[in-house]
């Protein structure tokens, strides 16, 4: 599969996604719970930034690769997307131009789409914040783009430092944005509920004044690291 | 007028302003749209970003080049705005102190200016806000300046990567800046104008679910480069 | 002092705490003006930035030194935490992993500690924000940390490019974070408290319209320095 | 494949490589044109420098992943090279300690490994200069690291926005490094030597002062384009 | 004149060039030392760094305007190229691509051309390095170009922060890269010469052990600003 | 002490240095060896750089704080030098001008002073070299300064995230910058030192083929922690 990444002038039609309440369920749990679920990986890099705040959300991902400065593959995309899906795309050498506006933004959510995630930039920021159109990205850039070069849709795209194939399941809140493997959703889901539930019970007991330090037992491992407890500074100085 | 790039130690007291009209309109039809309507030309490089959210407007460019570290010219340069001005600042070489804040920003409200367009920082950012005080700049900053060093008002001045003369109208919104040649205003205007009604047209039909594709009669030329649609990801492996 | 700079394996149980109602009073006074106050030193490098707006405070700093990717001593410093505190944490090298979120804020906000400022990176942020625990930090990310490897609570700690000390006096605002030292925090409020009164009566003038020209009487010294005043640009070209 | 991504606790012993002269070759090309050869795809981010200069090589991959400030791994790694292999290495965040210094090299030397690609720092640099010892890194860091944390080796590879497999070939020179797939690197290597014939002719063509735009025939698809000559920049503005 | 900057699709054939003789001269005398001359203005952003080491030179500037990603314009400027030029190149909006090779600098070379100045990447840096010619980029990328867009010839350019008009002088060197207006290069040549021979009596007199603080008369306004000498530290502290 | 730092106005006159031999070990030594055996302390951040290459050396911090785009107190700062300093340069807020040219190296080393290490900008670099005057920069810049405000010279300094006290060690090569407290120097010597022989017995054992594994006992901790050998990366996914 790694042979088709970077690939260019293929759309793949039919991807397989993973249950629209699974992937819900994820989008609810939020992005630090489920990258820690699924053992630390698939977060892309922090550059990548939620236009606006407070939103938490999941998709399947309709990947798009894009030549810099051209974002023709959008218009081939939106005809590929489904309700429930979030827009990936990256561009094949950065690029922070302003791919994405309000009028392709109108066509996404006509079709149902719940999101935009690009490593690279988008325009018309205050009006996607008023039509509600949820938007990670790279840059606020007005610079438009010009349709001349083919990429790729639905093949696996090296998206913000991430793997993402098409179908696998994109968690994004006011963290940022973690991708999961469309085989992995199910059980990830269910290692992140379990999580939930433990930070849960953790946060009322530190709520009510205990320490991490007596919750988790750290103390005695602390001790045989070697640390030292002083009184005062001039302790140490004297 | 080149020659002039640069030079400190002068001020210039009248300059040409384009109609107030004018100016308003382009504020209203925002950055992504003029920009778009003057050939993508004037955008100010994106590091330059709103300290609030929803403002978009546009002014007079009152041009003001800064010694590093140093306000004094702003203390010059309110004296030669006018209601509907907005002192666009740059450094002659790069700093991000906090050259601005509440209190130059109270002399400015004073005299009807609308805005600050800083390729440095700004401080105070709370206040600015509360006193609604629009300003886009590169940081902020609490790092005060000195007054010690001349440099220039209503020069030509490159800003965030722009040439701004003085006169020019600057048009800024949460997508950043964009400048207009004072001599070009009009004619962008109109241009600004035909493209914002061109672009409802298409937002009504893509957002009653029409496809980019089809409106803007793409199929025939993605063939032609070659695009190819495949089945599935297993098609291509195979 | 400055030999214990970077040390590890040591916890400072005691530490001299300036008078609440000094701390309270600096808080109120914002950080440009405290910043201004004691001399334009000790201001936070502007990288770090609150994740919430409007919150304007001050506290006593806990510090704390950490590994790379390495939250421990996180749970070591709750302990040593008193109401009015506010946490001040630098990694070792430089790190943007997400060291903190919602439960080490909830243990925090049980012992009473106003505030985080970190040289890195923090997570659940949404969740912070209603929780209403202010963080001033270089990152969000989603990124989480282990706990192997031995830092420090309270030694004089470089975070963000400046000194801070246990006990020192953290200030905070949208405009960042400045530092103040523990045995200047009265002299340094007294003159800050000052040059508040003295902006007062200075915006008040501004409001009604006079000039900062005229106000500090800057017109002979331009002139000295040689400012030059023309009436237009043709007449610079010609 | 793509679920063993960002795993750890792992070590894959034995990876299947490229036949040694198909490598050689690769690396004789250099990155530019073996980057061009296979379709622009591979190219590991520019921020991945060389510390040496006029070094061009190429070899097989054994991908290390290690925690951020840990080098751990790196002394598994060494058991599993053979001579004419490359170590790439990224951190599972970003980091830039330097992982690597003048002993590990020594080692690796010891067991014919041609050279070090790494997504963070290394230390000791001018020693491995003279030691003939070839780097392409992030930074030059001497801040040291700790062996506490697992990795892995031999699992693929997220190293500079590019996702390496063990056994891949890397190639790597002054302008970079780019990755070759395994089973496409004698397909590429065809593709790469075609190139170098072709661009031979042309350079002895341009040398002798023909120009590109008829050597390409592009001048009737910039007039096509509008392409627009001149006399001179007057005429524009008369 | 500004009205032209950013426009496309125009190649201006005839430009006038400064004599000879003045443009190598500037060349002789180095970037510092013409920058200083000429009033401190025309230095390009430090992010334009020379790929070799010890070249010191000046030519007539081409300018080339392209689009993110697209070499075309290389072309159609070699063409527009004598003996003596320095191709200035900048692109439409940001980019770091590799637009640039040993076959393009072969037939600038052939044509007599002297360097590259480019606020974008180039690769083939190991080959230009022999061939001899001089690069300064913002970047070293293997990442390559297409010809899909227009973009101008002989127009006027903002590159890496400054404006440079067809026929400017662009003096370069291991510290940069400054331009000198046409019109203005004699003046700015008496003025560096004069400039050269004042320093060369001061490096005489320092190298013989006098102080700047004497040669300059310094002590004075030094004490008048209120510089105050003390013995020791612990005089400070006591 | 900390209460100086950031004070301007002020010149110590007599600093304690360590004495020279202690320093000329070190500096022979290098980088990372006498930060490994001081504990992982005193490390400048890595955008300081050597313009030079293959240069290693140790001296006594002459320590000078200087206002952005303001060079004068770098002549106040010559007369308080001795043979074997190595000036030591912060600016009191960001700044990447040049403030250090051939002319105050030519002062300096009049003076027998051995380098600069400066947080900001240098110009003249080419010249810089062929005098063997060594420096470590953060940026090269051929943007003049200005001799307007007041710094300080000898009090304790931040500069590059590191607090830096006058008469302290400064060690520098192609690695970097690290500064080791004065009263501090013959114990990192001698820990220094020590280090070096051992790692020096270390590369012999590697140079012939042992393993770090082997010599470090790796093994029985890395299977504690649960490092698990496969065969293939197909016995990962079958």
């Amino acid at each position: 599969m790694s042979a088709l990444i970077g690939k260019t002038g293929i759309v793949v039609r039919n991807i397989s996604r993973v249950q629209q309440e699974v992937i819900d369920d994820l989008g609810r749990l939020g992005v630090a719970t489920v990258h820690e679920a699924q053992g630390r990986k698939g977060l892309l890099n922090t550059g990548i930034r939620p236009i606006q705040q407070g939103v938490s959300l999941a998709g399947s991902a309709v990947t798009v690769l894009v030549a810099p400065g051209d974002n023709w593959m959008f218009h081939v995309a939106v005809e590929q997307c489904r309700p429930g899906d979030v827009l990936v795309v990256a561009p094949s050498s950065p690029c922070e131009d302003g791919y994405f506006g309000d009028l392709l933004a109108t066509s996404l959510q006509a079709r149902g789409v719940r999101a935009l995630v690009i490593d690279a930039g988008i325009r018309d920021s205050h009006t996607l914040r008023e039509m509600g159109f949820a938007v990670w990205s790279k840059a606020i850039n007005a610079q438009g783009t010009v349709k001349e070069v083919l990429g790729s849709v639905n093949l696996p795209l090296l998206c913000a430092g991430q793997l993402v194939n098409p179908g696998d399941v994109v968690v994004a809140d006011d963290d940022g944005v973690v991708v999961v493997r469309r085989d992995e959703a199910s059980l990830v889901l269910a290692a992140a509920g379990k999580r939930a539930n433990l930070e849960e019970q953790k946060r009322q007991r530190l709520a009510a004044g205990e320490l991490g330090l007596d919750i988790y037992n750290m103390r005695p491992r602390l001790a045989e690291k070697g640390l030292r407890y002083v009184d005062s500074l001039e302790e140490l100085e004297g």
